[in-house]
C-alpha cells in the first residue's frame, strides 16, 4: 500500500513535470526534487524514466477505456446519446486528471518502439468505441457523413486538444467544458451546413 | 545558397526522426546518420538539437502565417467563405510538408522556455486569425456558437491532429482531406443538431 502511494506520487509528480517542461527536458533528479528525495533513492520505486512515462500512459489508457465502457454500458443508448456519452466521458478523464491526459496525449510518442506500438494497439481499439457509434449514427440516419473513419479521427483529435489548454482553476467548469464538446461534436455528426 | 539548402536538408531529415521517434530519442547523431556525414562535421551547421527544433518549428509557424494571410486576403469574403479559406490553407501547409508540421504541432513543447514562450504567442496570435472570423460569424448572424473563444480552439484541434496520422501515400488525397475538414468545421459553426 504504502509502495503503490509513493509510484502514484511518483506518476504524478511526473506528469507535471513532463507536462510543463516536456519529457525531453525532464531528468529522474527532477522528478527526485519534484517528490523531495534523493535521485537515487528514486531508483528503488522506478527502473527509468521511460518507465514513469510507460505507467503514466497506461493509467490514463485504462481510465479513457474504463469511462468509455461505463458510458455506452447503458441498453437501448440511441446513437446520438452514446456519442454524447462518450465525449462526455472522456472529457471528465482529462479534465479528473488533466497532467497524465497532457502526458497521455503528447508524451506517449517518447515511448520506446515497443511500448508506442501498445499505446497505439490501444488508442486505435479507443478510437474504434467511436466510429462503431458514428456507423451506427449513419446507419439509422442519425449523422450525416461522407466519411466515417476521418470523423472518428476528427472527434478524438477534437476532444485532444483540451490538455493543451484546461487548468482547473480556468474560466469553465469542467462540467460546461463538457457540455461543450458534446455540442461541438454532435454539430459535427448531425448538422447540415448552409 | 549551398549554406541554405544544407540547412534546409538538416531540417528535413530531423522533422523525420522526430516524427518518427520524437524529439527525445533524437540524437544529433542520428540526425548526422541521415545526412550521410559525420556528427562533428554537424556543427558546422547547427549548434545544438533544440537549434534544428527551433529551426523547423519557426519555419513551419511562418508557413501558417502566410498560408492564413493569403487565404483571407481576398476582399468580401463572408465569414463561412473566409473560415473555409483559412481552414483549407491550414490543411494544405500540413500535408505540403507533413514532417515539420508534426514537429510543429507535436514537439515545439521541447523547447526551452523562452523559445516555447514565443511561440506560443504566435500560436495565440493565428489563433486570433480563427476567432475573429467566428465572433465576425456570429455577429452576422452565419454561426451559432454560445462560446466563441472555445470554438476558436476546438476548430485548431481538430486541424492539428492531422499529422499524427497523415501519409502522403494514404487512402485520401490532400486535397480531400481539406474538403473534408472544411466540411466538418463549417458544421460545427453553423449546423444546428437535433
Amino acid at each position: 500500500m504504502v509502495e503503490l502511494s509513493r509510484r502514484r506520487a511518483i506518476e504524478d509528480v511526473a506528469s507535471e513535470l513532463f507536462r510543463a517542461h516536456g519529457y525531453a527536458a525532464t531528468s529522474v533528479r527532477d522528478i527526485a526534487r519534484g517528490l523531495e528525495i534523493q535521485g537515487p533513492s528514486l531508483y528503488a520505486h522506478v527502473t527509468s524514466k521511460e518507465d514513469v512515462l510507460r505507467a503514466i500512459v497506461d493509467r490514463a489508457a485504462t481510465r479513457f477505456e474504463a469511462a468509455a465502457q461505463a458510458a455506452t454500458h447503458a441498453p437501448g443508448l440511441d446513437p446520438a446519446a452514446a456519442m454524447a456519452a462518450l465525449v462526455d466521458a472522456h472529457v471528465r478523464v482529462i479534465t479528473e486528471d488533466v497532467g497524465a491526459a497532457a502526458v497521455f496525449v503528447h508524451e506517449w510518442r517518447a515511448l520506446g518502439p515497443n511500448r508506442r506500438a501498445a499505446v497505439l494497439e490501444r488508442r486505435d481499439a479507443y478510437e474504434r468505441r467511436f466510429r462503431e457509434v458514428i456507423d451506427a449514427g449513419i446507419a439509422g440516419g442519425d449523422f450525416e457523413m461522407t466519411d466515417p473513419a476521418l470523423a472518428a479521427t476528427a472527434v478524438l483529435s477534437t476532444l485532444n486538444g483540451i490538455p493543451g489548454w484546461y487548468r482547473p482553476e480556468g474560466r469553465l467548469p469542467a462540467g460546461r467544458i463538457a457540455d461543450h464538446f458534446v455540442d461541438l461534436v454532435l454539430r459535427m455528426l448531425q448538422g447540415a451546413y448552409r
